[in-house]
């Protein structure tokens, strides 16, 4: 009678048999779905999520453009369509990129069901059970959630305040990973950006070792102080020799972007730039996952953004941003112990707070629930353990008098934890 | 230089070793990329695609919906959303399914981004490289390319004008198959209907071996003639005592659907039925796939959906379709010659032709298309070869007048071919 459930059982423990992958996904979706309970509690002032703010979707642009399809194009709107994405779309998205320095044809661009696919998709491409997957650590959740379904070994590397340390990335390199998954721009979880030096000479070493990178870039355009940084995919071209457009794209880089963070996830429209042959045997795997991504939402994305729309919005989400970003900052200021230390972003949506040794961001977070403010505690993103006195902040949900508000409570919450630490002298 | 290309090519040699499964692969790409090339040309009479007629999308009310969605919800539509889907999309959904007998809670529904992802999901959590799926031989393309993914073997069961030759699923349930995939209403590619005598049969065989059922019922609603039979889901409930909604849902079926052929499959809107322990574990693997379907997607299909609009919609659909069935199979009995026989199916969008022994529609085709008309040769749709003499024609996409022109010009082709068969005495 229970015949479904008893395969699906037997299956998964085979699937998930590996111990490392076990234990990551088991961590990562409980961890998932606490924070997703927590951002739907009226109550409660959440940090937890990574909710862009609502402010920022471009509503009246968005409901022009619904019109114009389905007033124009309703029919292929609503029609199936080629995996590939809507050839519309990819132009834009590589006119985008070739302002950010990415020289890439419409073949490099494959659309995906939001970035996360592309994780999906790549991993199944390249990842074989026991493989390994050189990572930041700590690095992005749905990549581990991901890359742990294709039964991946995560080989972490640790970041400070330049982004990963390329300094230990060899002795990483050696040990001959699948590839190198980095998030260069305001990393998801921690908020660093890699610098320029750090750049060169990961692209380098990974050259070197003959091995792929994987860059995601959802938040390069949310950059609210300093100089934007070129992508690794660029850096890569200009160490190959062939940044200057004349030759098609062939690196050994593949760049993930989204329009997430600069129209809504809702329309789940991410991309992939990748050779034109890696491109082909993703289309492959795509066609096979969902045949494609939504048809409607590719049109929408297009009519919302053409015409330079993104480049008159950006700089409005990005003022919105900072100024929460700002905020954070002074509430840390003025309500956090002084034996707890953060980040401080140059974009993005994250921020990170570490904790003295030996306090336990778990049971913060207990606490910190019971006086209605939410974050996710820091091993969520170790896949390997780690990270017990650490935890994520996202600044991008809340406007400022709730940010204030809600680090008042988690200073309140944390003066406790750190002061009753019994092993610690002050 | 290509460091990325190599490791992808190696990477996919050692992912499709398996010579079934790289068979299958290979034939099922090229031929969906024939197929789309086919139906983008303008001067060619496609019946080789399997699009819904464009007629059949309600654009007044997609747009009404739309308008509904942006203005009172906007900021909902536009942000990440649960996995398991939009709730008031999965109510509506587990009243239409109780309509047709299928008695489910809101607990036993996933949205998929398509009923294609649904069949991915499936494959990866049953799935172990190696293990064998069950199916009718010929079978839907979508769901060998997904189980391919997964490194499934095919077991194929014969199909007669009642489907699935049920006294021969009894020898291959015992060899153990990790389960049956089975498309009992208007089959895709056969158009031929499981009859209720074999439902009851199946059901009970595959319970016995201890084989769950993935039903796919993309065309259960389409129905032109004849009376319903109830899905494999209620008869299997049926026979395990608990139809009477006392029970929770707890059978040995899962029941994929999808909104593609009353809505429109632009909108990637599916879902799949499954006890509730088997629905979390498909959330975890839907997470890392693509986090969850277009919150905008789902909320328009709602709202487009509600308050009973399908109930007086559906029979629309079925009307332009009979139409078009009709003008198909009457233009076969004018233009097809006498040694080509074809199913007469009672619903969906397909239906199947054979040839006599030794003809290869694969060479038809390019006769075909010199005469601009396209189809997809049998081949495709039999994962472990076989069906060279016959071809899947769809009736959805073209109005009557270009049926009875398309058919013409086939039927003159065919002539040519069959009658060029020097093995045959007439």
């Amino acid at each position: 009678m229970d015949t479904l459930a008893t395969a699906a059982a037997r299956a998964a423990d085979v699937l998930w048999k590996d111990r490392f992958a076990q234990r990551a996904l088991g961590a990562t979706s409980s961890a998932i779905r606490e924070l997703l309970k927590f951002t739907e509690r009226p109550d409660i002032i959440s940090f937890a999520g990574g909710l862009p703010a609502a402010e920022t979707f471009p509503m009246a642009e968005l409901e022009a453009a619904c019109q114009r399809v389905l007033e124009k194009q309703g029919a292929s709107a609503m029609q199936y369509s080629t995996t590939e994405g809507y050839p519309p779309l990819r132009e834009l998205l590589v006119a985008q990129m070739a302002r950010y320095g990415i020289k890439v044809g419409i073949e490099n661009v494959l659309i995906t069901s939001g970035a996360q696919q592309a994780l999906d998709l790549i991993g199944r491409l390249l990842i074989n059970p026991g493989d390994e997957v050189l990572t930041e650590e700590p690095t992005f959740l749905g990549a581990i959630q991901a890359f742990t379904a294709c039964q991946a070994r995560f080989l972490g590397v640790p970041a400070d305040h330049e982004g990963m340390r390329v300094d230990l990335v060899e002795r990483a390199l050696r040990a001959g990973p699948k590839f190198l998954y980095v998030l260069p721009n305001f990393q998801n979880p921690s908020g660093v950006t890699l610098s320029l030096e750090r750049r060169e000479r990961l692209v380098e070493l990974a050259s070197h070792y003959g091995v792929p990178i994987v860059e995601d870039d959802p938040y390069g355009q949310l950059r609210y102080e300093g100089t934007h940084l070129p992508p690794l995919v660029k850096v890569d071209a200009t160490f190959h020799g062939f940044a200057n457009g004349e030759r098609a794209f062939r690196g050994d880089v593949l760049y993930l972007g989204t329009l997430s963070k600069v129209l809504g996830p809702g329309l789940r429209v991410g991309w992939v730039v990748a050779p034109e042959e890696v491109v082909r045997k993703l289309v492959q795997l795509k066609q096979g996952a969902d045949l494609h991504t939504s048809t409607f939402t590719q049109m929408v994305a297009y009519e919302t953004a053409r015409d330079g729309f993104l480049v008159r919005h950006v700089p409005a989400i990005r003022a919105i941003y900072r100024e929460r970003r700002d905020a954070m900052l002074a509430a840390l200021e003025r309500h956090a112990p002084e034996e707890v230390r953060w980040t401080r972003p140059q974009g993005g949506l994250f921020l990170w707070l570490t904790l003295p040794e030996g306090t336990d961001a778990g049971v913060v977070l207990k606490d910190a629930l019971r006086e209605k403010v939410a974050f996710v505690p820091g091993t969520s993103f170790f896949p390997s353990g780690g990270g017990e006195n650490t935890l994520r902040l996202n600044f991008s949900f809340c406007a400022p008098p709730l940010i204030e508000e809600g680090i008042r409570r988690l200073g309140g919450v944390l003066r406790r934890h750190v002061g009753a630490r019994p092993s610690r002298a002050r």
